[in-house]
């Protein structure tokens, strides 16, 4: 087991057959070390390749985000969710089906911020259905950029987004990928690609 | 004029008397090494004070509480503006009035990650109102722990937030302090507390 495995078995909580909880280290509370930790191993597993710019969906995922672009040396961008207030109407937009809600969502990036020259990493916390990844991967396209790569802290391969990520040609990273949740035991079971 | 002061005058666009864009910089994109800038100088501000958690509210100011969490060396935990599938219903609730929406949201976060041992610094992009402040106060008054103070970005002086919290008696930083924003000349003027 690597450092992230452990930390999912000594504190992750295994809600039902497809949800587990890590928001004590990952997603509503973070452990900056653990982040930097992760920033690092992608720093490895992405060795030699071009990366511009960092790109993530609001909000779960954002902490880490900022660690993988520092480690990176370049900006982090996030995708956002709705339309806001600030936000340039001059923006590239995809569609998003939200896991954890069930809606389908618009996503958003100003287009200041995307150029063809970009080459981008994109990271998230969880990797489940491949929606949000798939959309981030959009936006990208739509800019006319390259996406080097996706790096995700952690995969359910019991859904079919990592599968359907590699089938579609792209480099993943997946740091911890959970093969099966057992809620009557709260067994975590790992796997690999 | 402070480092933040400067980035904001070379890159900061004023939208309206009330609206400052800093998205290519502290929110949307973000520059990694501008927010360490920042964390660094909270640390200076607040030296000597006990910190043992960072606590700001979801979205713009995640990546800036993150930053700060590494410089204090702490935990980051960020309050949720909606219910989420993964979130435990054991939750300390407030509300706030969204500045980019108009509307009254409920903000929670969960029992587990704040305690009455805990001294909370709390940290966020913008101070305008002060709503999401004073919500952010009111869950670590609600959890028994102590505040030690606010620490935010770029305060609007020209509303009533920043006036509002120094009142209560909380200790408040904000690093830039935005007193005029003029739209026909797109001028940006700076004061102090």
């Amino acid at each position: 087991m690597n450092f992230l495995e452990e930390r999912i078995i000594a504190e992750g909580v295994v809600k039902s057959g497809e949800v587990l909880k890590v928001d004590s280290f990952l997603n509503h509370q973070m452990d900056m070390e653990l982040l930097d930790d992760i920033a690092r191993e992608f720093k490895l597993r992405f060795f030699g390749k071009p990366v511009t710019k960092v790109l993530t969906i609001e909000t779960s995922g954002i902490g880490l985000a900022c660690a993988v672009a520092r480690e990176f040396d370049v900006p982090m961008v996030y995708a956002r969710k709705t339309a806001s207030v600030n936000l340039d109407a001059d923006a590239y937009v995809a569609e998003v089906d939200s896991y954890g809600t069930g809606k389908v969502r618009q996503i958003m990036v100003s287009r200041k911020f995307l150029k063809p020259e970009d080459h981008v990493l994109i990271v998230d916390d969880f990797l489940a259905n491949g929606c949000a990844l798939q959309g981030l991967i959009a936006l990208v396209e739509d800019a006319g950029a390259s996406v080097t790569g996706c790096g995700v802290a952690i995969e359910k391969s019991f859904q079919e987004g990592g599968h359907r990520i590699r089938n579609l040609g792209y480099h993943l990273e997946s740091l911890a990928i959970v093969e099966r949740l057992d809620p009557e035991t709260g067994a975590i079971t790992f796997g690999t690609e």
